[in-house]
């Protein structure tokens, strides 16, 4: 049960089983790389009870992740895997760093989803890479980049519906994806507020850690807000 | 014979043939997107006469470009193209931008030459883009992306062994291709030591705008070094 990894946001502990490890969902909040920094009571809470139940409607569309059940208010049990570090993007409306990068209003709708990749690196301020970039970094080949981009445009589908019936939109979104032992490749990390940016149907009111990079509020109460209309879901 | 477009080390003139321009090279060099500017008399002549050489070279190996004929020192006449708004950078060792943003030692050299696109924006300068922002961005579709690769890694030969004669090393370039008239893609621009990084065949000795960039000496003995050598090829 020995401590195997700390981020920004959670902690990655060994079990007694070899391929099964627990997350446990810290209160830290952070923005910008790290740049802006807050303990907040509660936060851990929220973001483990939505990724699970992310997760776990996930599942119930025949979509597997590293995620196995809840284990507490705070924890989750999941697959053992080895992380790749990239963050891959989806964004189906302009919004945060795409409108500064390539000039699009916020709020442009794309006519399909875009994927994007980034190269998680904390020193090189995790840079957009393009495909041969993933494979000059040795990070996936040719048929496992193929493999990322239709799981994320697959869980784009999900998402949209999901959001859809929250009367909520998903304008993007980061994930993170694992090899398992076998080679497999399967979603990972998280899914919440924290990783999506979020807005209400009909205007661009936020139900993300916007609210906090902006200071624009209490994410407790804007997470709270987006857990109960996840939980009003059927 | 108007002036159609002038950028900042070129200017662009109609002539009498409504599908050929006149191009004229100015004795303007700037850096980092014009940050860093001066007149330098005799720079417009040298990146000319290596321009018009090189393409010359290529056509000699059966490379179409827009290039038709040197006109005088500083003049050359060339194809009427639609320019498409992509900086295509080839890359055999790590150099320049590419070390700060991914991480790669100086000097690294690359298994296989590496193609990035940039997209052409001086408001935005210049960013990084996939291939699926290529897309977006409507500059070009799938197969006209696979085109752009071909033409650039076949160039890119013909560079490598170009500068190999002339006991230098391209460790990186911009092109830029343009569309004719009929819809087929051509190399446009020029070629010269303002968009290749050129080094000597032992040490990274350069022969090319770094000096510039970093005030490291006089880029019109450094052009006229190169030169010199390009003339001496058979």
């Amino acid at each position: 049960m020995s401590l195997l990894y700390e981020g920004k946001a959670k902690r990655i502990f060994t079990t007694d089983q070899d391929d099964v490890l627990r997350v446990e969902y810290k209160d830290e909040v952070t923005a910008g790389n790290g740049a802006k920094k807050d303990h907040l009571e509660g936060k851990g809470r929220l973001n483990n009870l939505i990724t699970s139940k992310i997760f776990q409607y996930l599942k119930d569309q025949g979509l597997e992740s590293h995620f196995i059940e809840q284990l507490s208010d705070t924890e989750q049990l999941v697959k053992k895997v080895e992380i790749i570090p990239l963050e891959v993007v989806v964004r189906n409306i302009a919004a945060g760093s795409i409108t500064k990068r390539l000039g699009f209003d916020k709020g442009h709708e794309f006519e399909q989803p875009l994927v994007e990749f980034f190269y998680k690196n904390d020193d090189l301020n995790d840079p957009l890479i393009t495909d041969d970039h993933v494979k000059l970094l040795n990070l996936a080949n040719d048929d496992e980049i193929a493999t990322l981009k239709e799981a994320a445009l697959g869980i784009n589908q999900h998402l949209k519906e999901l959001m859809a019936k929250m009367d909520l939109r998903i304008v993007d979104y980061k994930i993170e994806f694992g090899r398992t032992e076998d080679g497999q490749i399967i979603l990972a990390d998280e899914i919440s507020p924290d990783t999506c940016r979020i807005w209400a149907l009909d205007s661009d009111e936020n139900f993300d850690k916007d609210v906090y990079r902006e200071d624009r509020g209490s994410i407790l109460d804007v997470y709270q807000a987006f857990l109960t209309k996840l939980e009003d879901v059927e």
